[in-house]
Protein backbone atom coordinates (compact mmCIF):
# COMPACT_ATOMS: atom_id res chain seq x y z
CA UNK A 1 0.00 0.00 0.00
CA UNK A 2 1.08 3.37 -1.07
CA UNK A 3 2.40 5.58 2.16
CA UNK A 4 -0.21 8.35 1.69
CA UNK A 5 -2.65 7.11 -0.72
CA UNK A 6 -4.42 6.87 2.32
CA UNK A 7 -4.84 10.69 2.36
CA UNK A 8 -7.62 12.87 0.47
CA UNK A 9 -6.01 14.52 -2.85
CA UNK A 10 -5.38 18.40 -1.17
CA UNK A 11 -3.08 16.54 1.60
CA UNK A 12 -1.28 14.15 -1.32
CA UNK A 13 -0.71 17.80 -3.34
CA UNK A 14 0.60 19.50 -0.79
CA UNK A 15 3.13 16.56 0.52
CA UNK A 16 4.39 16.20 -3.45
CA UNK A 17 4.87 19.94 -3.58
CA UNK A 18 6.29 20.38 -0.21
CA UNK A 19 8.72 17.10 -1.71
CA UNK A 20 10.43 19.58 -4.13
CA UNK A 21 12.20 21.59 -1.74
CA UNK A 22 15.71 21.18 -1.44
CA UNK A 23 16.62 18.95 1.96
CA UNK A 24 12.72 18.04 2.24
CA UNK A 25 12.15 14.01 1.85
CA UNK A 26 8.84 11.94 1.71
CA UNK A 27 8.84 12.17 5.65
CA UNK A 28 9.58 15.51 6.06
CA UNK A 29 7.13 16.52 3.32
CA UNK A 30 4.45 14.35 5.11
CA UNK A 31 5.06 15.86 8.79
CA UNK A 32 4.97 19.54 7.01
CA UNK A 33 1.89 19.00 5.27
CA UNK A 34 -0.29 17.39 8.34
CA UNK A 35 1.07 20.50 10.92
CA UNK A 36 0.01 23.21 7.83
CA UNK A 37 -3.10 21.64 7.75
CA UNK A 38 -3.36 22.00 11.63
CA UNK A 39 -3.26 26.15 11.02
CA UNK A 40 -6.12 28.26 11.70
CA UNK A 41 -7.72 29.20 8.35
CA UNK A 42 -6.70 32.92 8.65
CA UNK A 43 -2.84 31.59 8.59
CA UNK A 44 -3.74 28.86 5.69
CA UNK A 45 -5.25 31.91 3.76
CA UNK A 46 -2.58 34.35 4.28
CA UNK A 47 0.14 32.01 3.78
CA UNK A 48 -1.40 31.09 0.52
CA UNK A 49 -1.51 34.35 -0.50
CA UNK A 50 1.70 35.12 0.24
CA UNK A 51 3.41 32.54 -2.09
CA UNK A 52 1.30 33.23 -4.51
CA UNK A 53 2.14 37.06 -5.07
CA UNK A 54 5.62 36.75 -4.07
CA UNK A 55 6.56 37.31 -8.08
CA UNK A 56 4.79 40.03 -8.32
CA UNK A 57 5.94 41.45 -4.66
CA UNK A 58 9.34 41.03 -5.06
CA UNK A 59 10.88 43.06 -7.86
CA UNK A 60 14.57 43.34 -8.99
CA UNK A 61 16.56 46.29 -8.42
CA UNK A 62 16.88 48.14 -11.68
CA UNK A 63 20.04 49.33 -10.47
CA UNK A 64 21.64 46.61 -9.28
CA UNK A 65 19.56 43.63 -10.09
CA UNK A 66 19.04 42.61 -6.03
CA UNK A 67 15.79 41.81 -4.57
CA UNK A 68 13.85 45.09 -3.95
CA UNK A 69 10.38 46.49 -2.73
CA UNK A 70 10.59 49.34 -4.91
CA UNK A 71 12.22 50.28 -7.99
CA UNK A 72 15.89 50.42 -6.38
CA UNK A 73 16.71 47.76 -3.65
CA UNK A 74 17.36 49.06 0.52
CA UNK A 75 21.49 48.27 -0.65
CA UNK A 76 21.46 51.35 -3.26
CA UNK A 77 19.00 53.46 -1.43
CA UNK A 78 21.22 53.81 1.79
CA UNK A 79 23.09 57.01 2.02
CA UNK A 80 25.50 55.22 4.17
CA UNK A 81 27.09 53.06 1.35
CA UNK A 82 30.03 53.65 -0.99
CA UNK A 83 29.42 54.60 -4.03
CA UNK A 84 32.54 54.37 -5.80
CA UNK A 85 33.03 50.08 -4.88
CA UNK A 86 30.92 48.22 -6.69
CA UNK A 87 30.72 44.32 -5.71
CA UNK A 88 30.22 41.90 -8.97
CA UNK A 89 28.09 38.58 -7.64
CA UNK A 90 26.91 35.95 -9.79
CA UNK A 91 23.51 35.46 -8.42
CA UNK A 92 21.26 37.39 -6.36
CA UNK A 93 21.82 35.01 -3.07
CA UNK A 94 25.41 35.81 -2.91
CA UNK A 95 24.53 39.30 -2.03
CA UNK A 96 23.34 38.24 2.07
CA UNK A 97 26.59 35.92 2.26
CA UNK A 98 28.56 38.47 1.95
CA UNK A 99 26.48 41.06 3.93
CA UNK A 100 27.07 38.98 6.83
CA UNK A 101 30.77 38.78 6.34
CA UNK A 102 30.27 42.46 7.69
CA UNK A 103 33.43 43.18 5.63
CA UNK A 104 31.68 45.27 2.51
CA UNK A 105 30.12 48.59 2.29
CA UNK A 106 29.55 49.63 -1.23
CA UNK A 107 27.01 48.69 -3.40
CA UNK A 108 26.45 45.62 -5.74
CA UNK A 109 26.13 44.42 -9.35
CA UNK A 110 24.40 40.67 -9.74
CA UNK A 111 24.97 39.44 -12.93
CA UNK A 112 22.42 36.91 -13.38
CA UNK A 113 24.74 33.99 -14.15
CA UNK A 114 28.48 33.39 -15.41
CA UNK A 115 29.74 32.57 -18.43
CA UNK A 116 29.16 29.14 -19.93
CA UNK A 117 30.28 28.28 -23.01
CA UNK A 118 29.36 24.60 -23.60
CA UNK A 119 25.64 25.19 -22.36
CA UNK A 120 25.14 28.67 -24.51
CA UNK A 121 25.12 31.13 -21.50
CA UNK A 122 27.71 34.33 -23.44
CA UNK A 123 28.34 37.65 -22.23
CA UNK A 124 24.73 38.83 -23.97
CA UNK A 125 23.30 36.52 -21.24
CA UNK A 126 24.91 38.81 -18.12
CA UNK A 127 23.90 41.87 -17.25
CA UNK A 128 27.00 43.37 -18.02
CA UNK A 129 26.02 46.35 -20.25
CA UNK A 130 24.34 47.43 -17.21
CA UNK A 131 28.12 47.26 -15.16
CA UNK A 132 28.97 48.91 -18.06
CA UNK A 133 26.66 51.71 -17.81
CA UNK A 134 27.36 51.95 -14.27
CA UNK A 135 31.47 52.43 -14.81
CA UNK A 136 30.77 54.73 -18.09
CA UNK A 137 28.72 57.25 -15.64
CA UNK A 138 31.71 58.03 -13.44
CA UNK A 139 32.61 57.76 -9.84
CA UNK A 140 33.71 54.29 -9.17
CA UNK A 141 36.79 53.39 -8.23
CA UNK A 142 37.12 49.91 -7.94
CA UNK A 143 34.80 46.91 -9.52
CA UNK A 144 35.83 43.86 -6.94
CA UNK A 145 35.21 40.49 -8.94
CA UNK A 146 33.46 38.25 -6.20
CA UNK A 147 32.46 35.21 -8.95
CA UNK A 148 33.36 31.74 -7.72
CA UNK A 149 36.63 30.45 -7.65
CA UNK A 150 36.35 27.76 -9.75
CA UNK A 151 36.78 27.58 -13.70
CA UNK A 152 33.63 29.05 -14.80
CA UNK A 153 34.00 31.45 -12.38
CA UNK A 154 37.68 33.11 -13.32
CA UNK A 155 37.20 33.27 -16.36
CA UNK A 156 33.31 35.45 -15.88
CA UNK A 157 35.75 37.35 -14.04
CA UNK A 158 38.58 37.54 -16.62
CA UNK A 159 35.97 38.58 -19.42
CA UNK A 160 34.21 41.20 -16.96
CA UNK A 161 37.75 42.99 -16.29
CA UNK A 162 38.66 43.01 -19.98
CA UNK A 163 35.43 44.60 -20.49
CA UNK A 164 36.36 47.44 -18.28
CA UNK A 165 39.60 47.93 -18.67
CA UNK A 166 38.75 51.19 -20.97
CA UNK A 167 37.16 53.01 -18.07
CA UNK A 168 40.50 53.09 -16.30
CA UNK A 169 38.59 51.74 -13.38
CA UNK A 170 40.44 49.13 -10.88
CA UNK A 171 39.48 45.66 -11.07
CA UNK A 172 40.25 43.15 -8.13
CA UNK A 173 39.49 39.62 -7.07
CA UNK A 174 38.28 38.22 -3.52
CA UNK A 175 41.07 36.11 -2.66
CA UNK A 176 40.85 32.15 -2.09
CA UNK A 177 42.54 29.61 0.33
CA UNK A 178 42.28 27.55 3.20
CA UNK A 179 38.74 28.04 4.80
CA UNK A 180 39.06 30.24 8.22
CA UNK A 181 39.14 28.13 11.29
CA UNK A 182 39.40 24.57 8.56
CA UNK A 183 41.54 21.94 8.97
CA UNK A 184 44.53 22.35 7.09
CA UNK A 185 44.92 18.70 6.99
CA UNK A 186 42.12 18.43 4.69
CA UNK A 187 42.28 21.38 2.59
CA UNK A 188 41.88 20.12 -1.17
CA UNK A 189 45.19 20.52 -3.13
CA UNK A 190 44.25 23.05 -5.53
CA UNK A 191 42.52 25.49 -2.42
CA UNK A 192 46.17 24.61 -0.82
CA UNK A 193 48.01 25.48 -4.23
CA UNK A 194 46.00 28.65 -4.41
CA UNK A 195 46.72 29.59 -0.58
CA UNK A 196 50.55 29.33 -1.47
CA UNK A 197 50.67 31.37 -4.55
CA UNK A 198 48.42 34.00 -3.04
CA UNK A 199 50.38 34.09 0.20
CA UNK A 200 51.24 37.69 1.57
CA UNK A 201 54.05 39.16 3.89
CA UNK A 202 53.97 39.21 7.26
CA UNK A 203 55.53 41.94 9.34
CA UNK B 1 22.56 43.57 11.74
CA UNK B 2 19.51 41.26 11.43
CA UNK B 3 20.31 38.50 9.74
CA UNK B 4 17.55 38.66 7.38
CA UNK B 5 16.79 42.63 7.40
CA UNK B 6 18.62 42.87 3.68
CA UNK B 7 15.55 40.84 2.17
CA UNK B 8 12.51 42.43 0.91
CA UNK B 9 9.18 42.28 3.24
CA UNK B 10 7.38 39.41 1.54
CA UNK B 11 10.47 37.06 1.57
CA UNK B 12 10.84 38.31 5.26
CA UNK B 13 6.77 37.08 6.16
CA UNK B 14 7.88 33.88 4.14
CA UNK B 15 10.72 33.19 6.24
CA UNK B 16 8.59 33.79 9.13
CA UNK B 17 5.85 31.62 8.18
CA UNK B 18 7.78 28.34 7.46
CA UNK B 19 9.76 29.03 11.07
CA UNK B 20 6.64 28.04 12.22
CA UNK B 21 6.70 24.81 10.97
CA UNK B 22 7.79 22.02 13.17
CA UNK B 23 11.41 21.43 12.89
CA UNK B 24 12.04 24.30 11.39
CA UNK B 25 14.64 26.44 12.12
CA UNK B 26 15.53 30.31 10.98
CA UNK B 27 18.36 28.46 8.91
CA UNK B 28 16.04 25.99 7.27
CA UNK B 29 13.09 28.43 6.83
CA UNK B 30 15.68 30.86 4.86
CA UNK B 31 16.98 28.03 2.57
CA UNK B 32 13.58 26.93 2.16
CA UNK B 33 12.10 30.22 1.01
CA UNK B 34 15.11 31.26 -0.74
CA UNK B 35 14.30 28.00 -2.80
CA UNK B 36 10.36 28.79 -3.35
CA UNK B 37 11.39 32.39 -4.56
CA UNK B 38 13.39 30.28 -7.44
CA UNK B 39 9.94 28.60 -8.62
CA UNK B 40 8.14 29.35 -11.45
CA UNK B 41 5.33 31.44 -11.44
CA UNK B 42 2.59 28.56 -12.09
CA UNK B 43 3.90 26.58 -9.18
CA UNK B 44 4.10 29.46 -6.67
CA UNK B 45 0.41 29.91 -7.88
CA UNK B 46 -0.91 26.88 -7.75
CA UNK B 47 1.21 26.17 -4.27
CA UNK B 48 -0.52 29.18 -2.96
CA UNK B 49 -4.18 28.22 -4.47
CA UNK B 50 -3.42 24.59 -3.00
CA UNK B 51 -2.42 26.05 1.15
CA UNK B 52 -5.02 28.66 0.62
CA UNK B 53 -8.26 26.03 -0.32
CA UNK B 54 -6.93 23.10 2.02
CA UNK B 55 -9.54 23.86 4.73
CA UNK B 56 -12.21 24.10 2.20
CA UNK B 57 -10.83 20.93 -0.17
CA UNK B 58 -10.64 18.27 2.94
CA UNK B 59 -13.57 17.31 4.83
CA UNK B 60 -14.30 15.36 8.11
CA UNK B 61 -15.58 12.26 7.60
CA UNK B 62 -19.55 12.21 8.65
CA UNK B 63 -19.36 8.83 9.53
CA UNK B 64 -15.46 8.44 11.62
CA UNK B 65 -14.08 12.19 11.41
CA UNK B 66 -11.27 11.30 9.40
CA UNK B 67 -10.56 13.82 6.55
CA UNK B 68 -12.76 12.87 3.36
CA UNK B 69 -12.46 14.18 -0.50
CA UNK B 70 -16.39 13.94 0.05
CA UNK B 71 -19.54 13.31 2.42
CA UNK B 72 -17.57 9.71 3.27
CA UNK B 73 -14.27 9.04 3.78
CA UNK B 74 -11.80 6.46 1.84
CA UNK B 75 -12.08 3.84 4.53
CA UNK B 76 -15.83 4.39 5.29
CA UNK B 77 -17.00 3.55 2.05
CA UNK B 78 -14.43 0.71 0.86
CA UNK B 79 -16.47 -2.16 0.76
CA UNK B 80 -13.69 -4.67 1.35
CA UNK B 81 -13.15 -3.06 5.33
CA UNK B 82 -15.07 -5.17 7.61
CA UNK B 83 -18.55 -3.10 9.40
CA UNK B 84 -18.19 -5.04 12.67
CA UNK B 85 -15.31 -3.65 13.78
CA UNK B 86 -14.32 -0.02 15.37
CA UNK B 87 -10.97 1.53 16.72
CA UNK B 88 -11.24 4.48 18.31
CA UNK B 89 -8.59 6.78 18.02
CA UNK B 90 -7.61 10.77 19.59
CA UNK B 91 -7.01 12.58 16.31
CA UNK B 92 -7.06 11.89 12.86
CA UNK B 93 -3.54 11.51 12.25
CA UNK B 94 -3.23 8.20 14.36
CA UNK B 95 -5.29 6.76 11.35
CA UNK B 96 -2.78 6.70 8.96
CA UNK B 97 -0.21 5.26 11.96
CA UNK B 98 -2.73 2.32 11.83
CA UNK B 99 -3.36 1.60 8.04
CA UNK B 100 0.63 1.62 7.66
CA UNK B 101 0.76 -1.46 10.13
CA UNK B 102 -1.47 -3.36 8.02
CA UNK B 103 -3.01 -5.48 10.97
CA UNK B 104 -6.17 -3.24 10.87
CA UNK B 105 -8.90 -3.50 8.42
CA UNK B 106 -12.01 -2.66 10.67
CA UNK B 107 -13.62 1.32 10.36
CA UNK B 108 -12.05 3.96 12.79
CA UNK B 109 -13.73 6.84 15.29
CA UNK B 110 -11.96 10.09 15.77
CA UNK B 111 -12.84 11.24 19.42
CA UNK B 112 -10.97 14.61 18.69
CA UNK B 113 -9.35 14.77 21.38
CA UNK B 114 -9.19 13.19 24.74
CA UNK B 115 -10.62 13.69 28.35
CA UNK B 116 -8.39 16.73 30.12
CA UNK B 117 -10.73 18.20 33.57
CA UNK B 118 -8.07 20.30 33.97
CA UNK B 119 -8.39 21.96 31.01
CA UNK B 120 -11.55 21.47 30.83
CA UNK B 121 -12.07 19.64 27.95
CA UNK B 122 -15.03 16.97 29.39
CA UNK B 123 -17.14 14.50 27.39
CA UNK B 124 -18.89 17.02 25.69
CA UNK B 125 -16.36 17.94 23.84
CA UNK B 126 -15.47 14.91 22.52
CA UNK B 127 -17.62 12.93 19.53
CA UNK B 128 -19.35 10.24 21.96
CA UNK B 129 -22.78 10.77 21.14
CA UNK B 130 -21.95 9.51 17.34
CA UNK B 131 -19.88 7.04 18.38
CA UNK B 132 -22.78 5.59 20.58
CA UNK B 133 -24.92 6.48 17.25
CA UNK B 134 -23.09 3.96 15.82
CA UNK B 135 -22.95 0.94 18.26
CA UNK B 136 -26.46 1.62 18.74
CA UNK B 137 -27.17 1.38 15.04
CA UNK B 138 -26.21 -2.10 15.33
CA UNK B 139 -23.67 -4.28 13.49
CA UNK B 140 -20.79 -3.43 15.73
CA UNK B 141 -18.87 -6.66 17.38
CA UNK B 142 -16.06 -5.03 18.76
CA UNK B 143 -14.53 -1.56 19.62
CA UNK B 144 -10.85 -1.22 20.39
CA UNK B 145 -9.91 1.81 22.35
CA UNK B 146 -6.47 3.11 20.98
CA UNK B 147 -6.31 6.07 22.87
CA UNK B 148 -2.92 7.15 23.92
CA UNK B 149 -1.32 4.30 26.51
CA UNK B 150 -1.02 7.54 29.06
CA UNK B 151 -2.78 8.78 32.50
CA UNK B 152 -5.35 11.04 30.28
CA UNK B 153 -5.19 8.22 27.05
CA UNK B 154 -6.19 5.73 30.16
CA UNK B 155 -9.16 7.67 31.88
CA UNK B 156 -10.50 8.25 28.06
CA UNK B 157 -10.64 4.94 27.08
CA UNK B 158 -12.33 4.00 30.30
CA UNK B 159 -14.83 6.61 30.07
CA UNK B 160 -15.35 5.40 26.35
CA UNK B 161 -15.88 1.79 27.32
CA UNK B 162 -18.44 2.60 30.91
CA UNK B 163 -20.89 4.75 27.92
CA UNK B 164 -20.89 1.67 25.55
CA UNK B 165 -21.30 -0.59 28.43
CA UNK B 166 -25.02 -0.64 28.12
CA UNK B 167 -24.84 -1.96 24.11
CA UNK B 168 -23.41 -5.08 25.10
CA UNK B 169 -20.76 -5.02 22.63
CA UNK B 170 -17.29 -5.93 23.30
CA UNK B 171 -14.52 -3.47 23.98
CA UNK B 172 -10.40 -3.56 23.93
CA UNK B 173 -7.33 -1.87 24.41
CA UNK B 174 -4.24 -2.04 22.51
CA UNK B 175 -1.53 -3.68 23.88
CA UNK B 176 1.08 -1.74 26.07
CA UNK B 177 4.82 -3.04 26.46
CA UNK B 178 8.57 -3.20 25.00
CA UNK B 179 8.38 -1.21 21.31
CA UNK B 180 9.61 -4.41 18.79
CA UNK B 181 13.17 -3.85 17.88
CA UNK B 182 13.89 -2.01 21.51
CA UNK B 183 16.76 -2.40 23.47
CA UNK B 184 15.10 -3.82 26.87
CA UNK B 185 17.86 -2.38 29.01
CA UNK B 186 16.64 1.24 27.93
CA UNK B 187 13.13 0.94 28.59
CA UNK B 188 11.32 3.19 31.00
CA UNK B 189 10.06 1.31 34.48
CA UNK B 190 6.30 2.26 33.35
CA UNK B 191 6.85 0.67 29.88
CA UNK B 192 8.69 -2.67 31.69
CA UNK B 193 5.71 -2.40 34.33
CA UNK B 194 2.92 -2.73 31.36
CA UNK B 195 4.91 -5.53 29.51
CA UNK B 196 5.33 -7.80 32.75
CA UNK B 197 1.69 -7.52 33.26
CA UNK B 198 0.55 -7.99 30.34
CA UNK B 199 2.70 -11.14 29.70
CA UNK B 200 0.85 -13.60 27.72
CA UNK B 201 1.65 -17.50 27.79
CA UNK B 202 3.94 -19.26 25.23
CA UNK B 203 3.43 -22.69 23.55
Amino acid sequence: MDDISIYPAALRELISVLKQLPGIGSRTAERLALSILAWPPERLEAFGGLVGGLQSRIRSCVCCGNWADAELCAICRNPGRRRDLICVVERVSQIPVIERSGSFNGLYHVLGGRLMPLEGKGPDDLRLRELEGRVAAGGVQEVILATSPDVEGEATASYVVGELKSYGVSCSRIASGIPVGADMSYADSATMAMAINSRRPMR
